[in-house]
């Protein structure tokens, strides 16, 4: 039995209950990944494969046929901390054997809301030390309070800390798992790209990356390098294509 | 000929090209408006209606059959920026009988993002100067380069700025449209609600407004209180039936 995990989606994270952090991931290609697995193991009539498809609420999905759905679990997430804790919670429940790690997860979560005025003020009553002004901006005691919407009467500083890192869990929970990652990265050369890439397999264990640039997304346009041990094995072009060039080169293992 | 303008969403701002920041907004309501106008105006047989329909990339939509279509026109919009544009556009250029504003449209924009510890250092390298702090903490010096992707190497600051309030634009073009205006508040009680929400209408000139409380949105558990001159004048339950109880308030007059 092959169990295999797809993250997919970009995760939200709550600001006031009604403001949130988001990203541009649509969840297009994580689902195009789950079509590919479902057509490669279908087109050799095999059934010893389990598929795990975390996603978030703005990812695209499709209805699955009769025959397809009882090969996957769906397991619904919101924002960063519930991501960690789902890939967490599976990854020490089941030997993941592949792992396609697609999923946008913020780097950063709320931590305050304040007003410009506000802040300015608090730090003009403290005394001069570099300290005390790292403090207030990590915490400032004029920040609205968790239960107030935030007012529009003044502009805003909104302090974000970064999330915990989801990656590392899938290695250290497995090691002998295969892990494909993502890389998007914004108005750089294709050189630059791939050596941005192969630092993060690197950094994370990841077994491929699939590294992209933010100007090349659309569904039919959508480019990108696949790395594997830090070379190009791969360049398709589509999302269709970048999701079976990856399972395809994922499997042959 | 009757003109009828809504708008329906949540508008997404962008941060770094990647990032956004958006709300809960489905649209559903603001659809569900359109369908009860076409339902309206159909059950009479009247052709002598046009609607704009301005929509977010995430608001909710179906496809209008041959019958509707002709009569809706439809406006793509994304950041309260160009929310403010198509508003004002279409206002000066339609003589619009009836606005139902349920888009939420941000009320504050990405200005500029900071590593916490470079803002902090900026800051201390400040003479202890009340504008100063207020000046850095508009613009920082340190800040992330427009170009650049955000760093997740350290928790960043983010300071947002407001945007152009749209709503005002609607009465100064057309000083005689009827105007439906929406509030959502957060855990206040109904009398809180009422009472925000008139000052509202007052300030904004709203002939109508929904007042609703953000723990009472769901499909079919919407609720909340349509006030006419001060007054609760119906309390629906379910988008479908809030929809259907503002166009038949509204096309009383």
């Amino acid at each position: 039995m092959l169990n295999i995990a797809i993250t997919a989606g970009g995760t939200s994270e709550d600001i006031d209950g009604i403001r949130k952090l988001t990203n541009v991931s649509t969840g297009l290609l994580g689902w195009h990944c789950l079509e590919a697995v479902l057509d490669y193991f279908h087109a050799d009539n095999r059934s010893d494969f389990h598929l795990f498809y975390i996603f978030t609420g703005t990812a695209f999905r499709k209805e699955l046929n009769e025959e397809q759905l009882p090969f996957v679990d769906f397991v619904p997430v919101t924002d960063a901390e519930s991501v960690y804790k789902a890939v967490d919670e599976l990854t020490k429940k089941v030997p993941v054997d592949y792992f396609i790690h697609s999923m946008a997860i913020s780097d950063f979560t709320f931590a305050y809301a304040v007003s410009t005025d506000e802040l300015a003020k608090e730090i003009c009553g403290l005394q001069k030390d570099g300290t005390a002004v790292r403090d207030v901006l990590e915490n400032p005691a004029s920040r609205y309070d968790v239960s107030e919407k935030i007012s529009s009467e003044d502009d805003i500083i909104m302090g974000l800390k970064r999330t915990k890192k989801v990656i590392p869990l899938i290695k250290q929970n497995n090691p002998n798992t295969f892990l494909v990652g993502f890389k998007l990265l914004k108005e750089v050369s294709e050189e630059e790209l791939v050596d941005v890439a192969n630092q993060l397999a690197g950094k994370n264990q990841c077994d491929m990356v699939f590294a992209n640039e933010l100007a090349h997304l659309s569904e039919n346009g959508h480019s990108g390098v696949l790395l594997k041990s830090g070379k190009a094995i791969a360049r398709p072009v589509g999302k269709k294509q970048i999701a079976e060039a990856i399972v395809t080169e994922m499997m042959k293992l």
